[in-house]
C-alpha cells in the first residue's frame, strides 16, 4: 500500500462522493481542553466513510468481472458503500447480513436495490454463505478491509484531511480514528505518512474488543473473545487485517480504547454542538478526544466521524443523560 | 437591498464563518419524486444561519460604537449568531431571552459568553426591556430581521447557493427558506435575483402562523393572531418585517406551510437521510420540498435547512414515528 494507490481510487472516485467537511465547535474545545476537528464522514453518500473503499474496489474491477455482480458480508456500512458502488455502475449487489443488523442499515441497504441474504450470527458461517454465491453466481466478493483497493479508497480520507489540515492552517494534531477492520486507520496512515503535516493516526476501538490497541502492544494480531455486546456495531471485528496490521504497526500510535458510555456521551456531544447524527462505532474517535485528551498531544485533534447510521431508539438512549 | 450589500457582508464574514455544504440523499429525492438538495446551514457556526446576519451586523458598526456592546432581543438562534460575533469581536453581548426559550438555546447562548436577560412572554414586553438596556448601557440593538445589514448577512446564503448551484451543474431548482420574519428569505431572494440560477424562493412558514403566505396573497403585511403553540418556536414573528415584506412581494414566490407533523417528519428523514440535527423550525423549508411537491416546480428543489438547535427531547418525539 502507497500512496499512488490512493491517489488512484481518489481519481477513481472522482465526484461520486463528498469531500466532507471538517468542522468544530466551541462547546467541544472546552471539554478537550483544545481545538477539536471533526472530520464528518457520516455526511458521506450512504453515512459513512465505507463508500470510499466499495467505490474504489468496484470500480477497480475489470468491466467484464464487475457485470457478473459483486458480493459483502456486512453488518451496514460496508454493504451500503458496497450497493452504493454497484447501482452507480449498474451491477448487481448480493449483501449478506447477520438477522441482528440495524434497522436502519437494513433499510438503507435494500434502498439502494441491494438483494440481502441473512445469517444467524451463532449458527451460521457468513464466509460459508458468501462462497457459496460466489461461486454460484460468478460474482466478486469485495472484502470489508482486508483487500487493497479497499484500504485505498479508505486512505481517501487521509488526503482529504491533509488538504484541509493545510487550508485551515492546522499545524501539528493528532488524527484519531474510529478502527474495526483497521481499513480507514491503516488508509489514513498511509495517505498521512506522505504529504507529512497530522502525524500520529490513533486506531479508537471499544473496550473490551480492543483487538487492535492489544496486537500493536504485543507486536501480534490478538483476538477478540465475543463479537457482540457492545453497541458499537459498526467497528467490531475479530482481529485486525492480515494487510491492515502491518501497516498500523509500521504507521500508527498505541490504540486508545473507550467505553460504550463514552461513545454514547460523544454522540450526545455530536449532536449538541456540531447538529451531526454520529452512530456508536462512529463516533469512538471523537469520545477518545473529548474523553481521553491526556493521551493526545499537540495544540489540535483530528477526529473521524465514521458514520452515523443509527436506529432512532439507540440514539434517543445517548441522548438521555445531561448533555456533554 | 440589493446584491452589492450582500457582498460586502460576505466580504465582512470572510473565514470567520462557514461556507456550508449543499447535500442530497436517494432517500430524500425517492419521497419528493425530484432531486432534493439541502443547504445545511444546521452546521453553521452557532448551529443556524442566523450567525450571517449576526456577524454582518456587528462587523459593520463604527469601532467605537461596536466597543458599547450589542443587544438583541431573541429566543435563541439570533441571540447565538450576535452573541458568536460579539465574542469574536471582542465586546460585550446582552441577550434578552423569553424564559422558555429552549434550554439547547439558552445554553448555546450562555457559552459564548453573552450575558442573558429574561423576560415572561406573556406579562413583559420585551421592546420596553431592550429599550431601557440599550439607554442605559449605551449598546446598540441588533434587530433579527428588519435591518439592512442583517438581511444582507442572510442573504450570503443566497450567494453560496447561486455558487452551489453552479458547480453541481443543477439547472432550474426552486428554493424554499424557512420564513419567520423575512430576513433569510429576502436577503436570498435579492441574492438569486443576481446571478440567476435558481429561480423562486418560497418561504415556508408553519400552518396557523401563515403570516408571510397570507401577506404575499393580499399585498399587506398581515398578523398572526398567536406567538405561541407551535413546535417552530424559531420561525414564530408576528408579522413579516416592514423592511422583508416589499422585498418579498417584489421577488419571492407565493408562502407555503408545512404543519408541526410535517416538520417533525421532516426531521427525521434528515436524520435517517442525511445524518443532520435539525430544528422543527428549521425543517420547515425541507417538509415543504418533501411533502408539498405539487407545489414545487422543476426537476430539483433546493431547501435551506436553516437550524439545528433543538433540546433532545423535542427531537427524540420526531423520531418516535416510523421514518420516513
Amino acid at each position: 500500500m502507497n500512496t499512488e494507490m490512493i491517489r488512484a481510487a481518489e481519481a477513481r472516485i472522482g465526484g461520486a462522493l463528498r469531500r466532507t467537511p471538517m468542522l468544530w465547535a466551541p462547546g467541544l474545545d472546552a471539554i478537550a481542553g483544545r481545538r477539536v476537528w471533526v472530520k464528518a464522514e457520516c455526511l458521506q453518500v450512504t453515512g459513512s466513510f465505507k463508500a470510499r473503499g466499495g467505490w474504489s474496489a468496484v470500480s477497480a474491477l475489470a468491466p467484464e468481472v464487475r457485470a457478473r455482480g459483486v458480493l459483502a458480508i456486512s453488518s451496514g456500512n460496508h454493504a451500503q458503500g458496497v450497493a452504493y458502488a454497484a447501482r452507480e455502475h449498474g451491477v448487481q449487489a448480493v449483501i449478506v447480513m447477520p438477522r441482528d443488523a440495524p434497522r436502519a442499515k437494513v433499510a438503507g441497504t435494500a434502498a439502494l436495490g441491494a438483494e440481502i441474504v441473512t445469517y444467524d450470527r451463532l449458527r451460521d458461517s457468513r464466509e460459508a454463505i458468501g462462497a457459496r454465491l460466489a461461486e454460484e453466481r460468478g460474482m466478486t466478493l469485495i472484502l470489508p478491509y482486508d483487500a487493497p483497493e479497499v484500504i485505498a479508497g479508505q486512505g481517501t480520507v487521509g488526503l482529504e484531511i491533509a488538504r484541509q489540515a493545510r487550508e485551515a492552517g492546522i499545524g501539528a494534531a493528532d488524527v484519531l480514528v474510529c478502527c474495526g477492520g483497521g481499513g480507514l486507520s491503516a488508509g489514513g496512515a498511509v495517505a498521512q505518512a506522505a504529504p507529512a503535516p497530522p502525524p500520529g493516526v490513533g486506531p479508537g476501538g471499544p473496550a473490551r474488543f480492543d483487538d487492535t490497541a492489544r496486537s500493536l502492544a504485543s507486536g501480534r494480531r490478538e483476538s477478540n473473545a465475543r463479537l457482540s455486546g457492545s453497541i458499537c456495531d459498526a467497528i467490531l471485528t475479530p482481529s485486525p487485517g492480515a494487510l491492515t496490521f502491518p501497516i498500523l504497526q509500521r504507521l500508527a500510535g498505541p490504540g486508545l480504547c473507550v467505553t460504550d458510555a463514552e461513545a454514547r456521551a460523544a454522540m450526545a456531544a455530536a449532536f449538541a454542538h456540531l447538529r451531526l447524527v454520529l452512530e456508536p462505532g462512529g463516533a469512538v474517535a471523537l469520545a477518545a478526544a473529548l474523553f481521553r485528551s491526556d493521551a493526545v498531544d499537540g495544540e489540535a485533534v483530528i477526529a473521524v466521524a465514521s458514520g452515523g447510521n443509527v436506529d432512532p431508539g439507540l440514539y434517543c438512549e445517548a441522548l438521555a443523560g445531561d448533555l456533554p
